[in-house]
């Protein structure tokens, strides 16, 4: 059993390298650039899916599949897009045994293809909204490849939306903003605050960006979800258009909002520590193991195992079948057992031995804090889920505090950069600056605006500029 | 609304495509030879989804994913393999504004690159058996294609595993064409035979195919899912291998196993009709539509939505949340509405009108028969399940008579070409013909052996070669 992960604190990203490692998460593929998902990481994709899933459909979404392949002339339809995308694509000239009369890309996003189609599929206002999601893998060529956060091949979901109205399609991309937001909140115990992107960041080919930002715990920006308006730009690049009530013809306005695999990378470098991954409960596809301890085989046998099975059905009843999970592995030194779901990140272990036994005791060990409580037997149905509820909140809540403790707020560029060069993290400021002036801030610092605050009305002057009518962003390094 | 679709006696392609059309199920792509899968469709293979997955893990099986990119010199690894699949590969010769070192290829299936994976992650008999699935897109360039049964990109799961003996991979092969078998008939109402397929019709570079084979209506077969025993041949040729327990080195033995979307076009030629597309119950993702129907708006708005809303509910408690609908759509004509609905396949219809208000029972019309039942308020919670099961069988039944009512046994070529010219279906012979004979009779017939039937032990006479020791094959002409 290798513990060899290194410190947090000494190489944040041999860590994060780590950490994936020692929890069997994924690995990199034989074609530069891409990965492979274990079965350990793709379990919590499994979860993310069905959750999210679940959360499109309570908002009205149905699912579809759309091809992989894009003929290239498509990307060239919305200017900025094929700006945005080709030099990232990748190419397919033969196929069949045949060179291709069109070489055709593979999808690096799907706005193209599902605009053709949604042109074929529309034509009149009552055939709007169409709220359709897909989830799949999408393709951009990466040069300096990071499992889950950025990797040539990735899956996620795509959301494309068309709509009647303008006011329709803004108030659709802010209520996915907010799926997200809740979801992320929620589920992933991943505090993100959101905002909207400045002109620089936009998606290629929208009107505007909204996006979830959360601080990792090297305190640099993950961008962890957008939500993009893309006003009537693709609906004219792909002739979108329907007759309105009073029988003229109108441009769609459509949206689009995506989440990736870069979530998972999101929940190591939120919770994880220097034993490896720590899961919240609401994600982890494994919420406790029962560990059944002890070198007395007789007892073993006879006592500990009947008893961790009762236990295990019990658990298996308000936690679901796979939630829970009996340890087995006799074969390993209890140490090694220990470590094996720490690495793994499960939240609670719940040890049961001669001690137990007698007691009529489990004893739970939190994964988040280290903490132990010991639970009778005949209240596991009441406490482990309290327990697990507690671990959720507690990863919540630390991160959140440790945003809080690392966002300043600054009003010149000289406190800026002392921020950034002494303690890192975010920096709140207002910022009345032009593109020219974002741009030369970024490569002077690294630092980028990772959003304008959403709900802060409130207008001052630019820290760097010293204009009047800044609008409050958030800047920081990031991944 | 369109009715037009064209009656299957008249013309089976057209009847095929004007099903799938009038049902909104998926649309061409913009490639050729690719589809979109609309929503109709995609929550058919959803449900197809979720239920396999479920066998899938109560089986033990984990999921997983690999990459969408093989590097062409892995296909190459394994020689029948290269031949058989290297015709129908895409491939990716620019990526990242560059022309790539190494043609990649977009997996036409996966067993390279996961044998590539299976060689690191395998060392010790501790780390057998490993049993993953995966559940992704694959692509094998298709000059004549056709919806949902020959696409250039599919979607499918293919299964992979490994294991420490011959005897366990050849078990586990067969227990996923049983999983499949089961799947099939009780859920998906798809009568099938399993069987080997002879050494023509084998997965290239399997020692032994082993398929579901299932009756469409026009009389053709189509091989439904397939499970492979890869004996030691990708072990060999990715160098799989593993420490025994008595620390000698052995290559281990794998399998694969894989349905895709085909699936959805089994079942629209199983069950669907003249009127469209016919669901059973237990795949369906609407189970069950309840549809108000009366001119009169002030019955509709006081009495009749209210208690139509009231059923709705209760269903939904019994069915799933999104298992049953309420129609709505009032700005559609009555027959409108029910033909929208027998379109789609949905199970079952309840009707609620004016005289069913009085008599405070709902119309019941079943989709597979047309009959009508009427069931009263208060007994829908028994009544409909109840209802929505005998669809299921009856539709299962209807399947499988119309499969025996087909189904001929001959003795000499001479009978099989009259049974073939004259009858059509499934013709059971014994063979002990050369891989030479059978290609012989498929030139002169155009059918093919489906597969040589498991559970039939007795040999008899060969019907083409009359040689002893022939074993029971079923021929047909296949999709």
């Amino acid at each position: 059993m290798a513990r060899n992960i290194t410190p947090r604190e000494k190489d944040y990203s041999q860590w994060y390298l780590d950490v994936i490692k020692a929890a069997e998460m994924a690995d990199y593929a034989p074609v530069r650039g891409c990965m492979v998902i274990r079965p350990t990481g793709y379990a919590i994709w499994e979860s993310i899916q069905s959750q999210l899933d679940e959360r499109f459909k309570e908002t009205g979404h149905v699912n579809a599949y759309f091809p992989l392949l894009i003929p290239s002339s498509f990307l060239e339809k919305e200017a900025k897009h094929v700006e945005g995308f080709s030099p990232e694509c990748a190419v397919v000239t033969y196929a069949g045994g045949e060179e291709l009369e069109e070489p055709l890309v593979i999808r690096p996003t799907s706005e193209t293809v599902i605009g053709h189609m949604y042109s074929k599929w529309i034509q009149s206002w009552r055939d709007l909204p169409i709220l359709i999601n897909q989830w799949c893998n999408v393709l951009r060529w990466e040069k300096r490849p990071r499992l889950f956060l950025r990797t040539s091949e990735f899956l996620w979901q795509e959301g494309h939306t068309a709509h009647a109205t303008r006011e329709e399609a803004l108030e659709e991309t802010l209520r996915m903003l907010e799926v997200y937001r809740s979801f992320m909140e929620e589920v992933l115990a991943l505090p993100v605050l959101t905002g909207e992107k400045s002109e620089g960041e936009r998606f290629p080919g929208a009107e505007n960006t909204y996006t979830c930002e959360a601080m990792m715990t090297d305190k640099r920006a993950l961008q962890a979800g957008t939500s993009h308006f893309l006003g009537q730009n693709f609906a004219k690049a792909f002739d979108i258009r329907f007759q309105n009530k009073d029988g003229e013809l109108e441009y769609a306005w459509t949206t689009s909002w995506g989440v990736s695999t870069r979530l998972i990378g999101a929940i190591i470098m939120t919770h994880a520590d220097n034993d490896g991954l720590v899961l919240p409960p609401n994600v982890a596809p494994v919420k406790t193991v029962i560990l059944p301890i002890t070198p007395d085989q007789n007892l073993l046998q006879e006592k500990i195992l009947p008893e961790a099975e009762k236990i295990l059905e019990r658990l298996k009843k308000i936690l679901g079948a796979n939630r829970v999970v009996l340890d087995t592995q006799f074969h390993m030194r209890p140490g090694d057992r220990f470590f094996y779901h720490l690495q793994k990140g499960v939240p609670l272990r719940l040890e049961l031995g001669e001690a137990e036994m007698k007691s009529s005791h489990l004893r739970a060990v939190r994964r988040d804090t280290g903490e132990v409580v010991n639970i009778s037997f005949d209240a596991v149905e009441r406490e482990v889920p309290r327990l697990l509820e507690n671990i959720q909140n507690t990863l919540y809540r630390r991160a959140r505090s440790f945003r809080e403790e690392n966002t300043y707020h600054v009003t010149s560029f000289e406190e800026f950069n002392e921020v950034l060069n002494k303690k890192g993290g975010f920096i709140k400021a207002y910022f009345a600056g032009s593109p020219e002036d974002e741009k030369a801030i970024k490569e002077a610092t690294t630092a980028t605006i990772r959003c304008f605050l959403l709900n802060e009305p409130t207008e001052g002057t630019c820290f760097y500029t010293k204009k009047k009518g800044g609008k409050l962003a958030v800047f920081a390094k990031a991944y």
